[in-house]
């Protein structure tokens, strides 16, 4: 297997396929409907999108028609393309997409060359409820994995641009890209990347305090009155919907990325505090005017998957060994085969997971050890007697508990103790 | 877009993930575990597969470490990869994987370059068991979407070698690559491509009539009692799980790719029968060992999904369109707004998908247009007065019926509704 790439073995891959779903799930009771685009697009398509570092990582080839293709990079630039195409789709614009993204990254810990994003966004509406709408959507998703103890940060770029302005810094960019690192390189790095750019230091510190403080608000409402409005209008839609406990103001935020414009947010886990944002996003009101001729406002959140589930894996919200089936049918003898078949189907159309040993014939011991490794809680047992008797012997693998019983009564019992484990769940 | 590639707008693309679940729901009852595996592998992996057709359909590529890499072409090969690289996976081991894969195809109708396997295989164990579980599994699955009136047809590469070589015919794979063809091509085009292989017409077409009727068995039975033997375990096995209806045997299945051993199968809708086989698959006992050194023995089943879709839509057996959300909030007043937002977070809380009209602040007219756009059950007003008296106006989008309760009220008779109209599903 290529470094950087990853096999999901099947422990793993469930617990991931049921963490995708409730993101789903939360999404769809939110009103986000699936789309789904191609993995690969015209390289034009993704060029000029990600900013220099970001191209560099693109897997771009030619294909067998000599055209330049290349892996999509996230969900986000070919939702601005998909929208582009079909102009039709009416305003605004809910869609979720789950899908794998691809970037020629060095591998690390926790970072790799195909990954899963998780994408809900709102295009063709400004208003501050379409943030709010995305923003709960990413909450109820966590809320849904039985995540509780979590703060959604909540900065705004116009609001920023407001504070430089007062400044007098007017070379904003990469003023917000030194600013961006704040968490992670802490204070001092951050004020001598922006002397780099021609600032003083004293000026830089004053700036970093006033946007950690809430008088970074007040500063910023001398400059840009609708910036603070827009931003205060979000938070209260949120506080409205019963999610203050779950948000806060924070100016410091401001996203590596250049195309926002408005609202930008990252989500912390507070007990494993030096985990990075498990879901991010903000409004971009220019990207889609790349596409469309017209500009679109837009605004979208993103769940990163790989660093959501090492995080529901520590906090032990994952559930531990899967239980590969229910029930294992284990044909003692030859005679006993076509009986435990019958009672198979019976099962599996009563929708309880169940399977027969298919390496057959083999010793009851053999059997009993695979009905284990597949963590069963049953394992029903045919051989002579019980086909003489048209009856069944089932053990229960967590007590080893043993009984027989007729067919329709063993059926019964199984589906009622099924009944009862999913109940518990 | 790309040629030969696609987007899924919410209305398929929310039908396909209900059908890929189902799908993927009897895969597990079955006790089939999920897997992932990377969208690249490295070219030698896939190389030397697929056959020369095969291989120049790989779209393969250096990457930045200069590797030569490819996209994957099937779940298969990976599949085997995974297996060999995984050693310590307990046998036998029944996986499903659902996945995209790439084949650089001269695009057609129903023929993409970027498109969805649903696999589910069994590695391990050369029991007939295992074969029957894999096509139990497969129809299990099929029933689950709706589809009861389809056949299995199930042949098997030992019986037709068998048969090869008492017509004299040593040089099985060019003949089994003809054989594949009569369905689709007719009796005389296998006829002259069996001739132009140096055999004469007259022993072709006695070749031929031998494979399509019981004589076959007969035949083949002379000189492989054990392949034909196999065959009936596996069909016995089915039948004794209560599935002889969906299964019957037609030695005439030869299935085009080389590493085939065993049984072999393909399924038809007998309500579409010019639609090609929705599930196929077979017995391949030698491919594993290309990768692991020893040959380890695999059977498993494939499910077309862009066909299978196509299929549902044409026998009506997929739904029309997609409700959004069951409910829309509708704000008629900026008083009204808070407690829209509070009334839509018990319902979301609740999982009733609900969404608040976000274009706010906007006319009643145009929320009631979204609301019925978005095919919303219900949209709930609230203006000054409701604001005023603590209460909702509801309005049934079906009936026109509109009526005003207490908040309290309107959701238990929203979750009363939203439980009824999920039962009636």
């Amino acid at each position: 297997m290529l470094k950087g790439f990853r096999d999901f073995l099947p422990q793993e891959e469930g617990n991931r396929r049921w963490m995708l779903e409730k993101i789903a799930n939360a999404f769809e009771t939110c009103g986000f409907e699936p789309i789904q685009t191609p993995t690969i697009e015209y390289l034009d398509i993704l060029m000029g999108k990600y900013g220099e570092e970001g191209e560099k990582l693109l897997y771009h080839f030619k294909d067998h028609g000599q055209r330049e293709v290349a892996l999509r990079y996230d969900l986000t630039v070919p939702l601005a393309r998909f929208v582009a195409q079909h102009r039709d789709i009416p305003k605004p614009f809910k869609r979720y997409q789950i899908g794998t993204v691809f970037r020629a990254e060095k591998p690390a810990h926790g970072r790799f060359r195909e990954f899963v994003q998780c994408d809900a966004d709102c295009v063709g509406s400004a208003s501050f409820l379409a943030d709010a709408d995305c923003i709960s959507a990413g909450i109820l998703a966590l809320k849904a994995l039985g995540l509780e103890n979590f703060r959604v940060r909540i900065g705004h770029r116009g609001v920023l641009n407001a504070i430089l302005e007062y400044f007098s810094i007017h070379n904003h960019v990469p003023v917000l890209r030194a600013l961006d690192k704040l968490e992670k390189q802490g204070e001092e790095a951050v004020i001598s990347e922006i002397q780099s750019l021609g600032i003083e230091s004293e000026r830089a510190k004053r700036l970093i305090q006033t946007i950690r403080c809430k008088e970074g608000l007040t500063v910023a409402r001398q400059v840009s009155p609708l910036a603070v409005k827009n931003l205060s209008l979000v938070v209260e839609a949120l506080s409205a919907m019963g999610l203050s406990n779950y948000v806060t103001i924070d100016l410091s935020i401001a996203r590596g990325l250049d195309y926002y414009t408005g609202p930008v947010f990252e989500t912390k886990l507070l007990d494993l505090p030096q985990m990075g944002s498990v879901m991010s996003g903000g409004r971009y009101d220019s990207l889609l005017g790349m596409f469309c001729g017209e500009d679109l406002p837009a605004v979208g959140i993103s769940i990163g998957v790989d660093r959501l589930f090492s995080a529901l894996v520590e906090l032990g919200l994952i559930r531990g060994a899967n239980q590969a089936v229910f029930v294992v049918l284990c044909p003692f003898e030859e005679v006993g085969l076509p009986l435990s078949l019958r009672v198979l189907q019976m099962l599996r159309q009563a929708l309880v997971p169940s399977e027969v040993v298919v390496d057959f014939p083999s010793k009851p011991k053999k059997q009993l050890t695979y009905a284990g490794r597949r963590r069963a809680r049953f394992a029903i047992l045919v051989g002579g007697r019980e086909v003489h008797e048209n009856s069944l012997t089932i053990k229960d693998l967590s007590t080893g508990e043993q009984k027989s019983m007729g067919v329709e009564e063993t059926i019964n019992f199984v589906l009622k103790e099924f009944g009862a484990q999913r109940g518990n769940r």
